[in-house]
């Protein structure tokens, strides 16, 4: 019945919007020539700074650099259909790219049909997860995560994949997942550093630093606008891709063993679903529900920042259909996984992309560079490609992030450095769960001791004040507590705590009345819990009430047993609780303050 | 430092206050003959109800009946010196007997002498968990565990056990830890069914049941007081177990091949720290863990309504501490897991027990029973043993709290049919998991909600109220947010939607003010996002204004950058934000109610 009704509901609520469903409805409307010349624009940028990237990262993923290709074609393309973010750019990226090694790497070894598979597959599962959570609308899910335990992770992700690609700079072949794994190889194979390998990498490596830091500066000195200055910036690793090949290929270095690309085949990818296996899927269940958080996470970050820059709106659990399209997209086009990237997003809105159609047009030019170079990328050496991710990556890399947040938060900075040292010496996917784990354990924490204040009469008023901070009048018969927090499992336990040690402390108290204005919430855990007080207080003599319930509370209550065998009665408010059991108190105070025992 | 600080805190603690880690130094000093009489009455009941209790638990847990009787001695006086709650008595109870035929069972055959090893080192880790956490305080932890979660895992461990225990019944021999498997199992040994068993155990359980439900009105028709009847209640089991005992003997059954308890080695458990190897510590700390928290909950539930009850105080931490000793205690003579049993506190609580000294004193009995009976006991029936595990748990069974909780609150019960399934169908561990993870997903999703309201000012006055809920005044250049719960993870993403989705759909909005009256505490994430609503607010034009800040609140963000990159001001009250930034709006108003765009 309720399966039937949502999509009943769903079906009604898309017959009236289908923009809803697919945002490019609404923008592709109002599609004019302006907007094309821009889009053109931003697109030639972005795929010039994609090439080299996308090859980069199927590299670090243990894939054949052709497949980095194939996954920036299709999903930037679905991304445009269902995406909310006018300017998101969609495809493989660092973090994603070592997660996918990671787990992919358990399974087969690289370079196998297998492993291929897998990462294909993989790609389809974390879709599939998106796709799920976007129409149950599960996109709290992504909440688990703290910002602390993401930039934490993404700190040492960066540090994991800049130590792991040293071996293409030395030219040596080692493995490893865990920073001390990837720290003795390297040791261990350092001898067999090959010189071509390590000219090239190094070199390559310091010319793109010297862009980054210096290219734009410089160029804008000598007269370039801000704006195309920016642009050879992106194009700097073009050039060492372009230069480093000839190198290659000029001295012959493939045939003397140095790592390069090699064969490409030829045209664009078919399209055909992964081969499904159900032993492999149960093995790949959890990472690809780990990517798909990561991703999400990523992705609506980057939206929600360039969205908010132009005052435009993202519907977060539409995001979570787009990028699960888009996932599911890339492992029907023999790619990997991917999500929303920062750079190359950043890079899109700068270079003036309005519309999802800039991706569109992005995807046909990495389609035409697929049919165009794959001969030109044979003599490409990995150590040129290692060097763009490792510069890529040290920006990830925030070890001042740690101090900031551990001088605001002890806790957080702890979450953030378990995850951080979990990361690096147990792996991607331990060291996210430590950090998750250590997050939810503080919060629950937080939760488990809600405020809960003993209050007294305001001499003369019907207001009700915390006795240790305000001059108030109380009477010995009576404990009022003021619980500033809802009641949910948490701090069920604590709620009994609180009243059992008070009356335990003071054997004159007779009434218990806890005051619930800022009870928005009982689950059954506290329900149960206010029963259990209700049946020990009766046991021992003393009557339960409860003063200021609020209206869905109390709807929520008289479907349970509590009101029913409560001890003693419910009222509308605190005052009138007061006035009705202890008159004496509550007249006299109103007329003379001060007469009972009073808190300063 | 902090672990130096903190040893040296605890220590000075210690030396003034050494009552509060050794329980026992408090109520020893006032013993008197009359507490002693109280306390050795309630001995003698208790362990009439021990004896065939413990023989049945081991046999449960797969372990020899011995070391049930084993586990009964040490801990009650280990609780009795360390424990905070007069009347809890600890020894080995159903549900976690169950975990330790569980977790025990994957590593080593029931029977063999790795089996017994693994299940002390199980008790051993268990404890030291538990002094772990009491300790470190963490007596939090417990609270993963909501109460639907908790009650769905005790029912569904009680089907289950009743269940494993029917092969007793029958004299068949069969595995299986869920469900299906134990009913595949019974179904397939039909036809092996022993006569003998069934007669001694159908018979036994009809006398339990018939003892449970009819005996003691039967008794006090007979004019027995209701002390007395009460007592022979509780021997009944004794009764069974010497009638059943006796059958077997006389018929000589043994030898004609129905399973009877057999050789029990004479004399008490060795001391022994149980063999302690790395492999296997590995593979039992997830149950140990589980085990402890299980524990720990059904501890501190009985030990805190047995002491409401007497309006008497019990320590959590400390009770972690004397749980903790009592496993280690255990395991270091023989013994399994233990924990405070609901059923045996009750009647020692009932057979009028003041001080843990009754505990130490049916720990003697328990061991003079070791002493004595063990050649007795070879002829005793494990039938009739599972006659007394059937009749108990089916106690513990609840499916209509299942429809209570249900008619209460969809997700509380969603939770707990979860863990009943889960458990039924997958087994313990997987089971409590299942439920722990859908009541933390359903507390986060609640948790990232919080109630945010647009607010206005209510004309004439200083307050401001919820738009939707009150005739207030607001400008349309001013968004006032009133956020009704603290900043944390879970909802650091939701401030920033409400917020960019409100500006984004007001393009009029100059100002965005948050109220924080009642937010009691800002985490890292949400500062972060804090700082990023700030950003992207300047980018277009918007100031971010603070209000009401509570004082520790602004102590901690005093450390971050927020204050100094904020876009607006920190405003003491809401009030006085309004009349800085429109002073014409909040003097008119004053003046002149209603004169600008209101809200009814």
């Amino acid at each position: 019945m309720p399966v039937a009704r949502w999509a009943t509901e769903r079906w009604t609520a898309f017959r009236r919007r289908p923009d809803r469903l697919f945002p490019v409805l609404d923008w592709a409307r109002s599609y004019d020539a302006e907007t094309l010349s821009a889009d053109l624009t931003a697109a030639v940028i972005v795929t010039i700074m994609l090439i080299p990237q996308s090859l980069a990262y199927a590299l670090l993923a243990g894939l054949p650099a052709e497949i980095g290709l194939y996954a920036s074609i299709a999903p930037l393309i679905t991304y445009g259909v269902f995406g909310t973010s006018r300017t998101l750019a969609v495809g493989p990226v660092a973090v994603i790219s070592l997660m996918t090694a990671a787990a992919v790497g358990k399974i087969a070894p690289q370079g196998s049909a297998d492993y291929l598979a897998a990462a294909m597959l993989l790609a389809f599962l974390s879709g599939l997860f998106l796709l799920g959570m976007g129409v149950l609308r599960l996109g709290f899910l992504a909440s688990f995560l703290s910002h602390p335990v993401i930039s934490g992770f993404i700190t040492a992700s960066g540090i994991l994949i800049a130590a792991s690609q040293l071996r293409h700079l030395l030219g040596v072949r080692i493995h490893g997942e865990t920073l001390p794994e990837i720290l003795e190889g390297l040791w261990t194979a350092l001898p067999q550093t090959r010189i071509d390998a390590l000219v090239i990498g190094v070199g390559a490596t310091a010319f793109l630093f010297w862009t980054r830091s210096r290219l734009k500066p410089l160029l804008m000195r000598l007269g370039w606008p801000d704006k195309r200055a920016a642009i050879a910036v992106r194009a700097a690793p073009v050039l060492a891709v372009v230069v480093t090949t000839l190198v290659a290929w000029g001295f012959d270095l493939a045939a003397r063993g140095l790592s390069v690309v090699g064969d490409v085949p030829p045209g664009l990818p078919s399209l055909s679903l992964p081969p499904l296996d159900g032993a492999l899927l149960a093995q790949l269940a959890m990472p690809a529900l780990i990517i798909s958080i990561v991703g999400y996470v990523e992705t609506i970050s980057v939206a929600q920042t360039l969205a908010a820059r132009r005052r435009e709106r993202i519907d977060p659990d539409q995001e979570l259909i787009a990028l699960g399209a888009s996932n599911v997209g890339a492992a029907m086009s023999g790619g990997f996984p991917v999500t929303g990237g920062f750079a190359r997003s950043v890079v899109n809105f700068d270079s003036g992309a309005r519309t999802p159609a800039a991706g569109a047009f992005t995807a046909a030019a990495m389609a035409l560079a697929t049919l165009t170079l794959t001969g030109a990328l044979y003599h490409l050496p990995q150590a040129t490609l290692a060097a763009t991710i490792i510069v890529a990556v040290l920006s990830l890399v925030d070890l001042g992030a740690l101090a900031r947040v551990w001088a605001y938060s002890r806790a957080d900075g702890a979450a953030m450095m378990l995850t951080i040292v979990g990361t690096l010496l147990a792996g991607v996917e331990i060291g996210i769960a430590l950090g998750v784990g250590l997050s939810l354990a503080l919060h629950l924490f937080r939760s488990s001791r809600p405020h809960v204040a003993v209050v007294g009469q305001v001499p003369g008023t019907e207001h009700f004040r915390n006795v240790d901070r305000h001059e108030v009048v109380t009477s010995p018969e009576i404990l009022s507590l003021r619980i500033d927090e809802s009641l949910y499992f948490p701090n069920a336990r604590f709620l009994e705590d609180s009243v059992y040690d008070r009356i335990a402390a003071d054997r004159r108290i007779r009434h218990v009345i806890l005051m619930c204005s800022a009870v928005n919430f009982i689950d059954s855990s506290a329900l149960e819990s206010l029963e259990a007080i209700n049946r020990q207080l009766k046991d021992s003599g003393v009557s339960l009430h409860l003063s200021e319930v609020k209206g869905p509370v109390m709807d929520r209550l008289a479907r349970s047993h509590l009101l029913h065998d409560l001890g003693g009665r419910v009222f509308l408010t605190h005052f009138d609780a007061l006035a009705s059991l202890v008159p004496e108190l509550t007249s006299r105070t109103l007329a003379q303050p001060r007469t009972l025992s009073s808190h300063a």
